[in-house]
């Protein structure tokens, strides 16, 4: 549990880069709030007055929402109205000052407010313009929109997903959009290397598409080396069993027996279960594999019998692999994940105590633990133009009256 | 379509960069792999004869795993038995001269071997020591094992995916392994960027358990700010209707209703819609998520008399988010997927021509498509002893005979 309301974050490994944060929603807010936990100084520049379409997604704390400020943290907030072209020269300061421009917009959009590929490289040939849409900006589907669900969907991924007598399932935490966040998290810090060492940028052009295709693993190989075209087998494994899903007196466990010799183990570990380990249908696992129908409500039958901490306790202590299958309120409660300070606890200005997931990256060195609230709408707008770009107070004032902040400027 | 059977690395965001890779299964060799792509020199040890157990995964071409294939490319393969003093002394040399060690065994695996935190930074106070496990070298569940099933179901994930009249459900691709592996790639990247500024390497402690947390984003908000815990609400938007998977005729397609606008266009772009546009039951969203139930399967109604194709052009020239449902054989043969090179081909030297899934991340300078294929067991053993280490011919041959490569060597 960590609060830093004022945490400095010189000393973590990405102080002293600058991420210009031109991005909304989700696959790069989250790519943006990581590389903020881990140091980079993330400058997120909004719309005037309704800023980020996040700030209007609930769940709400005295009306400021939660949904953005759990993906938001380390950042701090400009609003800046691209229509106006005072405002369009202050972006044009801060791209030439940053390391990182990072955006998610449709593909197009920029470029159209003056910001193409070629534009920002002219401006600053060092820096790393990444963008993040549904199929790519190089695409043959150039206006198809790009929500987690789509990507989920178009990729295979919800095909493979979910019980067979059900639709294709969407995984249930916005997956489409985080790992698209996660890898252009790691192409941003790879080029930046490229930076350090060759003095140019990069243009990174990543599908939400690609990132859910290039994470199904063996199910592309099943497809293309085996001709199989993989379905949905529910939460069990495909070739290996008992490896799935069981029932208990308060909730569900996973059981995972991978061999035979586990398997030994688990029935000599069970009474319930002498007789399954003699029986001809569960001898090796290619047939407890074919039988797995059968071989589910016999271990059932003896699962449904304990609570979900019992069961877990009586089969780790003789090594058989498990787990408890928590709901949210358990996982937050859990002992581990206090004990690995996976929660950020905020004060929020307006909201007041928040508490969200936080990094999952330990460092021995440089801790990344604690961290800034989320920023209210243009919270930063004038400190940035004075303490990033240098303006004059005069100029700040020359901006704020032409609009450039917007007409409801919130900043001073 | 890519094929470089043979294809240089030298201008790749990550040349000059060497990952000592001790991993195996997933989690970890999905990092490395992704480091290989982008230019890092990989050095896969793997024990003798039986190698990584990924190799003994289907599916199988010509008796070699498909599966290995598939998360191995860009790396060399040397084996070392390290029970024997000489395979020690080796793996000490190789820590000396590589940046960054990475691991996923059990925890306290390699420090019985003499490869503790400690061992390794006395070896070389510059290296990145990252590991992947189930729940974290410090943790209140040392000894608890960390497959994918464990960390998706001891997280929550499970407990949000799927529909309510099902168990709690895997998503279908081990996104435990995969998400845990692309945060260790960041937490390697960023703290490379430490170790040239300050020359210092770093521990990297990931458990699975904390990276499939930390993708939960607003079902953890949700719980803390709200109190309401998350279930499962099969493939809708739990907050926006219609926002869902609706079947057709020859398969399922998804469409992402996210406003009283596009609700309007949806409806006047379909005939059979006319009447829920003035249904009173229907006339917000609020309304329509209340009915959601209702409203299904009015629109299945109509999504069954159209193929997938017909009805994704129908809804996409009006301006309505919609996707197909693909099959993995369906995204594999996409033109979006040919178009953005997102199949590697391989020619391995024993099952030929293979086809995995690509590296999604697009750089337009240092492009990273092409790759070398999986490495055999023991591979390079002898190149990385010579070229890499600078051994004379007579220690490799010392070596082989000590059995420092193992009984059944491969190399020669």
């Amino acid at each position: 549990m960590t609060m830093g309301q004022d945490m400095s974050s010189e000393q973590r490994p990405l102080s002293g880069i600058r991420v210009l944060d031109l991005s909304h929603v989700l696959a790069m807010p989250y790519c943006t709030m990581i590389l903020g936990d881990l140091g980079a100084e993330v400058i997120k520049v909004e719309r005037p007055v309704t800023g980020d379409d996040a700030r209007h997604f609930g769940p709400y704390k005295e009306g400021e929402s939660a949904y953005f400020m759990s993906v938001n943290r380390n950042k701090r907030s400009v609003t800046l109205d691209l229509r106006n072209a005072e405002a369009k020269a202050v972006l044009r300061d801060l791209i030439a000052c940053s390391d990182v421009l990072a955006e998610n917009y449709k593909p197009g959009t920029l470029a159209k407010l003056g910001f193409s590929e070629q534009e920002v490289k002219a401006i600053n040939p060092r820096i790393v313009y990444a963008s993040i849409c549904g199929f790519g900006h190089d695409s043959v589907y150039p206006g198809r929109p790009g929500y987690d669900i789509i990507a989920q969907a178009f990729s295979g991924f919800m095909s493979i997903t979910g019980y067979p007598e059900n639709p294709p399932t969407r995984a249930g935490a916005s997956v489409g959009d985080i790992i698209s966040g996660l890898f252009t998290a790691v192409g941003i810090l790879a080029s930046l290397r490229g930076v350090d060492r060759e003095g140019q940028g990069q243009r990174l052009d990543i599908a939400m598409t690609d990132c859910m295709l290039a994470v199904l693993e063996n199910a592309v190989v099943r497809q293309t080396v085996a001709g199989q075209t993989p379905g949905r087998v529910g939460s069990r494994h495909p070739a290996i069993t008992p490896f799935d899903v069981f029932e208990t007196a308060n909730g569900h466990v996973v059981i995972a027996v991978g061999n035979d010799r586990l398997w030994e183990m688990f029935c000599q570990a069970v009474p319930q279960l002498a007789e399954a380990l003699g029986d001809e249908r569960f001898s090796s696992n290619p047939q407890r594999t074919e039988n797995h129908a059968d071989l589910k409500p016999i271990i059932e039958a003896w699962s449904r019998t304990l609570t979900s901490a019992a069961l877990v306790e009586q089969l780790s202590v003789v090594g058989v692999p498990c787990g408890p299958v928590n709901t949210i309120a358990d996982v937050v409660a859990d002992p581990n994940t206090i004990h690995r300070d996976m929660l950020a606890a905020f004060d929020h200005p307006t909201a007041g105590h928040v508490v969200t997931a936080n990094n999952p990256i330990h460092f021995d060195r440089t801790p990344c633990k604690a961290h800034r609230p989320a920023p209210e709408l243009g919270q930063h707008t004038e400190d940035v133009m004075t303490a990033v770009l240098g303006y004059p107070s005069e100029r700040v004032d020359e901006l704020r009256s032409s609009g450039a902040f917007g007409q409801a400027d919130s900043t001073s």
